[in-house]
């Protein structure tokens, strides 16, 4: 992802220390001291790291969407998303990344699978990408691989279904949601 | 928000224990045990525990969108965003709060908000919200009041810009891009 460019007359803060603070497993945290350039002050920054994440708009040959309902453990509710997770640390192909997430949580496989581009989950305080892909011709080739520590329901949905589902409230996720987004305006410029 | 209602077989997940681990000010990380009601078996969710975020999506009667620069801290780059950030703690009616964010950081004023949703800016670790607003008729009314740890310079883009900042990816943090998602959508039906 190319680094934005201010037009504005903004300055980079530089950074004078970082301290880890705590280890999570899939995250985690440290703060930061850097120097503000208009004051010259320093002030703290906390900072959460984690790998990158990867999600798939995974699209059927008859135009519908698969997406999986799921609870989710942040919020004790049911969601509504596209395929997704963690890359791991092997994997540095992340289109790949995403085709393994893609079978595991719903058993489909893509014929072909392309970028749409990336997000940062939440800049002001993480440091890592969100990476979105499409999934093209998109079918059914096995069962779910579940972790045990997942429960997934496998659902389709017309594309043309899809701004109803967000503009609803029914998608939530931001991920999956700034995904979507990406998706539907390469569709109509495609 | 209303709770998306599964259509599979899909129970919640009975937890189990609770336990604070981390409190990083604007942040805090507690480990959630519960188990899976398919196995039977219990396992550790690590959840991020932050204030109702808001955001908001400011428009001047001549139809351009107010956008910020800033140098983010958690990937140390600059980002175009719209303003937004955490509600205080007795701020109970949010839309005040983006009214709020938009002043300080814009110097602009909205004469009406309105709801755009609310999304959840990461449901499988995150228990918060983050609210959307649309900021109507704004108009500068006073210069920045700017935080000594911020550092702002305002933008703006006419609203038939957005599809391509966002398609070309010069605005990246995901939590505006699916505010921006939501207000296009309402925007086109409206």
């Amino acid at each position: 992802m190319k680094p934005y460019e201010p037009s504005g007359p903004l300055q980079p803060w530089p950074r004078r220390s970082s301290e880890p603070l705590g280890d999570y497993h899939i995250f985690s945290v440290r703060r930061d001291v850097a120097s503000s350039p208009r004051t010259g002050r320093d002030h703290s920054f906390f900072v959460i790291d984690a790998g990158q994440w990867i999600n798939i708009v995974p699209v059927t040959d008859d135009g519908q969407i698969v997406l999986i309902e799921q609870y989710r453990h942040g919020v004790q509710e049911f969601t509504l998303e596209i395929p997704g997770g963690l890359a791991e640390i092997h994997e540095h192909d992340l289109a790949e990344a995403a085709g393994r997430e893609l079978l595991e949580e719903t058993g489909y496989q893509a014929r072909e699978i392309v970028s749409l581009g990336a997000c940062h989950p939440n800049p002001a305080m993480q440091s890592n990408l969100c990476h979105f892909y499409l999934g093209r011709d998109c079918r059914q080739v096995a069962e779910l691989e579940l972790d045990a520590g997942e429960d997934i329901h496998v659902v389709l949905h017309p594309i043309e279904h899809v701004p109803e589902l967000v503009a609803s409230g029914r998608i939530t996720h931001s991920l999956v949601l700034a995904a979507l987004y990406r998706f539907m305006l390469s569709a109509h410029s495609a």
